[in-house]
C-alpha cells in the first residue's frame, strides 16, 4: 500500500502496448512517423498551435523551456519552493547558463500577480541586478494546488506586462486539468511553454515540452541535442505520448489518482495542511501516528516532523485509498 | 533491407522482457535493486572495481564522464573526427562548461600516444593557452576500427604520464570486443572511465558510464541529476543493461553485426576504405553504384561524393547481409 | 560635500606616484619585478603564507576565489543581502557555472555559525539538493559590522567541519581591520581566500585576491586569464597594491574614512540603523530631512523610503563631516 | 633595445595627463561625463551610429562582443591561428558558455570569403552539428596584415548572407588603419561591433568595444558588469580612451610604429616570413643569428626554432629601430 510518489508507479498498459508497436524500423531522433505526429496532437489538444520536443524528464523538461527564455545573464521568478529551485540538483543553473532563480512567495507553493510584482518590481533597472525574464508557476502546486484559469490569465498578463516568458511546470498537469474539469488551454493558461508531465501518470520515460511559439521549439530543439536528451530511438518516447493522448488516458489516470486522493482526504478533516485538488495530500500527522500507520503497512514520506506527504497515482488500488482513510480517521 | 544505422534498430526481446519484469513497485531514480546491482555486475564483468551509473543517451554519458575530469577551464585530447566533436552538438562545451577540445590527427579516427604528444606538446604551460585535462578515444572508432589492448595501455600510459584523464567513448565497445575476442577488461584498457553503448545493440533507452574511479563516479551523480538524465523510472533503465550483460547478449549481438559487416565486406574488395573490424563499412561507390543499390532496396547513407556507409545491427538478417554482399559484387 | 560613496573617490597621491614609478619597461601581465613580489608583501602582512593575484574589481576578485572552491554544481553559503548575492549581476552564476548562493540570515547582513548551519544542516545529502562546498562572508559587512576574530573564528570551524572552503569578501576589509585594531591576520580570520580591496580606499583599479591555500591561487590564474582579466601591463595594477601597503597607507586611509563616520554617527543618536563601525552610515531620515540635507548641498543616497545611506572616503574632509554631523544634529 | 611586444610598452603622457584631470568627484561606473562621451566620440570617428563600452582587456572585449552575438549552442568562425582561438586561454568557451569556434584557413591568419564558406557550408543543417552565428577577424590579423576595405566588405557580405554577426578583433586595429591609410569606418568594415585597442598603442588600462547596432551593446552592458568588467572608477579608462581620440593621437602612435617596423623590414629582405604591414616581424633568423642579436642588447621573441618575432611600438625610438635594421642586415 505505497503513497511514497506517484514518479516511480507503474507503466500503463497503452503505454507499454504502444511501444512496442513502435518496435519497427524507423528514422532515428525524432524523424519517426509519432515524434511527427505530435505537433499536431498537441496542437488540437490546447486549439493553440503547438511545437512538441519529447525528453525524458521533467528536470530536462523545465530546463530546456526556460532556457528558451531566459538568457543567462537574467533571472526567472519562480516561488521559493518551485521545484525547479529546491529539488532539481540546480539544474536551471546549468541549463541556464548561470542565469538566477528569482525567489517569490505564496500560499500553497502558488503564485500571484501580486507575488511576482513584489519580486520584480523593486529590482532596479540597472547592470547590477539580475533582470527577470521568465516567470515559472507550477500546475498543479508543489501542494497540490491547482491554479484556476482566471488566476493563470492573470499571471500571464503580468508577464506579458513586463515582458517576461511564461513557463508552466506541469509535472502533475494532469491532475490539475482533472481536476479543474476545464479544457487542457485553460489549465495551461497563457503560456509560451508548458512542461506536460507523463511519467508520473502512467508513463516510462517520456514528458513533453509542448511549445506554444514556435520560434521558441527551434531554439529547444538545439538545446536538447546539446543536452544529451535526442534520444536515437526516440520514436518510444513518442510513442508513450501519444498512447496517453488516444482516448484521454491521461486524463482518465489523473482521475483516477485524484479521486483516490480525495477519498483520503475527506478521512483527513482538520489534518490536512492543504486543501485536496490533485493526488498530493499533506498530512498533520505525530511520529506516533506515523509510525502507526506503517505498522499497518502504509509506505509515505514524512513531512518535516509533524506531518507526512501522501501521493496516490494512476493505479492506486480504491481498496487501497480506503484503507488509508480508515486507517487515518481511525488514529 | 536497412543498413542506415543501428541507432534506430529493433529492441532486442530479452531487453522488452526485462523491462516488463521491471515494472513493479520500487523506489525511484536509482534506488531500485536492479540499479542497485549494476556496480557489481560490472566490476565482475572487469574484473576491476566499477562504479556505474546509466543515462539515456550516448552523448550524455560521454559528456559525463568527461565533466569528472575536465575543468571548465581545461581541454580534452580527442581525434578531429571524434563524435564527441564532431556530432554531439556541441555537448561537450555545455557539460564541460566551455572547456575546450584539443583535436589530434591519426588513420581511421584512432588516436596513437604520438598523435596525443602532438596535440600536448607544443602547449606552453602558461594560462594563455588551455591545458589538457584528458584523453577520449572511440572505441570501436568512428571509422570501425577497434583499437587493440597493447594501444589501448599505451594511451593509457601516455595519459597517466601527462596527468590526463581517460576516457573510452564505446558507442559500439561490444562490437570492439566481439571483434578483439579478448576481455573485455582489455578492451576498455586502462581507462578511468568507459561509455559503455547498449542502445545501438539492442537496448531502448540505456548507456552506461562504467568508471573505474569511485571518486569520479561521486561527482558524476550530482552532475547527472543537474543535466535532468537521472530518471524517476531508472530502474527500467538498469533492467535493460542487466538484460543484455545476462548470458552476454552484448556480446551475442555484437558478434552478429558484426558477422554480417564481415560478409558484406569480403565482398567489397578494393572498394573498401577501411578495414571491417566492428559493425561500420565505407565503401567507395560512385552516385550511379549508389542508385542501383537503392533501386535494388537497400537503405544506407552517402559518405561524402564518392561512397556510401553501410551499418549492420544485432538484428540484421543474414538474408539481407548476403544479398547485399551479392549487390556489390555484382556492380 | 560628496557622502554617496567610496567606490568613486579620488586617488591617493602615492598610488599616482607608483604607477608612473612602474612606467618602465617590464614583461608584460604579472611576470614584472612588483607583481612578483607581492606574494611576499603579503606573506609578511599576514603572518601566513600567501599566494595573491590582482584584479580590476572586487566583482571579479569575490567570483574568481569562489570559483576556486566550489564546482559548477555545488553550492556557495551567503547572506541574502551579501553584495555577491544582490549586487554582482549574476556573476557569481557566471563564474561559478551556475552554482547556487545558498542564502543565510543575520543581523547586520552578518552570519554566525548558527545562520550558516540553518542553511546548511537541512540540505539532505542527496543529489536533488545543491550540496554547499563553500562560505562567504563580507569583512565588513554590507551595513558596515567588523566581524570581531571570534567570530571569524567560529566561522572558520564551522567551514571546516563541513568541508566548506571560506571566502571573507573584503571590499572595505581595511575599514573593518581599522575599526578592530587588531592584526590583519586576525581581522581576515582563518579563511582561504580574501579578496581585499584597494579600490574603495584610495586605489584606482586594482583589488588583490589574497589566497592562503597556494592550489587555489594555481586555479586562480588560469581562471583569471579566461575571464579577461589577466591585464598585460598589469605592473600598474600592482604597482597601486605595493603602494598602498607602503608605510601603511591602506590602513591609515581606512583609519581616516572611519573616523569621518564615527564624527558624523555620533550626531545621529537614534537615527543609526546599525552601530557604526566602518564607513558607512544607515540613517533614519524622512524624506523631507533629506530634502533638507542635500538643499544644504550634501551628497548621498537613499535607503529606502525612510532612510539613507552615507558614506565616508579617505579624503573626506574633516570640514565636511564636521558640517554634515551638525547639519542632522540639527534637524 | 626591446621588440617583445607592444603590449607592456610605456604609456603616452597625454592619457597620463588625461587620468590626472579625471581625478576629481564623478559618479561611478560609467555615469562619468566622459564614459557618457564615448558614444558621440566613436560615431564622429566612424561615421556611423555607434555605443561604445570600455573594459580592461582586449581578451574582454573580444568575449563580450561576440557573447552578443553568438548563443551558448552556436559557433563562431574565426583563423586556426586567432587570437581568441589560441591566446585567450579559452575565455570564449567561458564567456559564450561553451559556444565553439570553427576554425578556417588562410594565408598570414587572414580569412576570405571563400575559406568562411569552406567552413561553414559543409555544416548540415541539423541539431547534431553546431550552428555558425558569428565571424570574428583580426584587423591586423596575427601576423601583421591589414585587411583592405573591400576584402572586409567582401567578408562583411559573407556574413550577412549567411545570418552571422560580424566581429573585428582590432587589437592592433589603429596599425592597421594607418598602415591603409583609408578612413576608420573602411579599416573596420561592415562589422557589428569592433574591439578597439587602446593598451598596445600607447593606452594603460582601457579597451573600447564599439558596436554598431545599439541592441547588442544593451546586451554587453549586462555581461560586462556580470564578468566583473565595470570598474567603479570607469572614468579613468574612459579618459585614456578619450585621450586617444583627441588630436588623433592613435593614429600618430600607430604610424610611428608602423614606420619603425617598416625600416626594420626593409633590412630583413628575404628573411620576412610576411609582408610588413602593421608593427609586427616575422623574421627568419637561426638559433646563432638569435643569439648574436641577443648579445647586441636585443630583446624579442623566438617564433618556433627558426625565426624571430620583432614588435615596434608607439614609443620604438628611432635609432632602436636602426640599430635593429642594421644589425638584422649585418648578420
Amino acid at each position: 500500500m505505497q503513497f511514497l510518489s506517484d514518479n516511480a508507479a507503474a507503466v500503463h498498459p497503452a503505454v507499454w502496448d504502444a511501444m512496442r508497436a513502435a518496435d519497427d524500423p524507423q528514422p532515428p531522433y525524432d524523424g519517426d512517423a509519432i515524434s511527427q505526429s505530435l505537433d499536431a496532437r498537441f496542437t488540437e489538444l490546447f486549439g493553440r498551435e503547438a511545437a512538441v520536443l519529447w525528453v525524458a524528464t521533467g528536470t530536462a523538461a523545465n530546463c530546456l523551456a526556460l532556457a528558451t527564455m531566459c538568457p543567462p545573464h537574467g533571472g526567472v521568478v519562480c516561488h521559493r519552493e518551485a521545484h525547479i529551485e529546491v529539488d532539481e540538483g540546480g539544474a536551471p543553473g546549468f541549463y541556464l547558463h548561470g542565469a538566477k532563480l528569482l525567489l517569490a512567495e505564496g500560499e500553497g507553493a502558488k503564485l500571484t500577480p501580486e507575488a511576482v510584482r513584489a519580486v520584480v518590481d523593486p529590482i532596479r533597472d540597472d547592470v547590477h541586478q539580475v533582470q527577470p525574464h521568465a516567470l515559472s508557476v507550477t500546475q498543479a502546486s508543489e501542494y497540490g494546488h491547482a491554479y484556476r484559469p482566471a488566476e493563470l490569465a492573470a499571471l500571464g498578463e503580468t508577464a506579458r506586462a513586463r515582458g517576461l516568458g511564461f513557463h508552466v511546470d506541469g509535472a502533475r498537469f494532469a491532475n490539475a486539468a482533472a481536476f479543474l474539469g476545464c479544457s487542457p488551454a485553460e489549465a495551461a493558461g497563457p503560456c509560451d511553454a508548458l512542461s506536460f508531465g507523463f511519467v508520473k501518470n502512467g508513463g516510462l520515460t517520456a514528458e513533453a515540452i509542448v511549445f506554444f511559439r514556435p520560434d521558441l521549439a527551434d531554439v529547444a530543439r538545439y538545446r536538447r541535442k546539446r543536452a544529451g536528451h535526442l534520444q536515437s530511438k526516440g520514436r518510444f518516447l513518442a510513442a508513450q505520448i501519444a498512447a496517453m493522448l488516444d482516448g484521454d488516458i491521461w486524463l482518465a489516470n489523473a482521475r483516477h489518482a485524484n479521486a483516490a486522493a480525495a477519498e483520503i482526504g475527506q478521512a483527513c478533516g482538520e489534518r490536512l495542511m492543504h486543501p485536496v485538488e490533485a493526488n498530493e495530500l499533506f498530512v498533520r500527522l505525530t511520529a506516533a501516528e506515523r509510525q502507526t500507520l506503517r505498522g499497518q503497512g502504509f509506505g509515505f514520506y514524512d513531512w518535516g516532523s509533524d506531518a507526512a506527504r501522501f501521493v496516490t497515482a494512476w493505479n492506486t488500488r480504491e481498496a487501497d485509498a480506503k484503507a488509508l482513510a480508515q486507517a487515518i480517521a481511525g488514529l
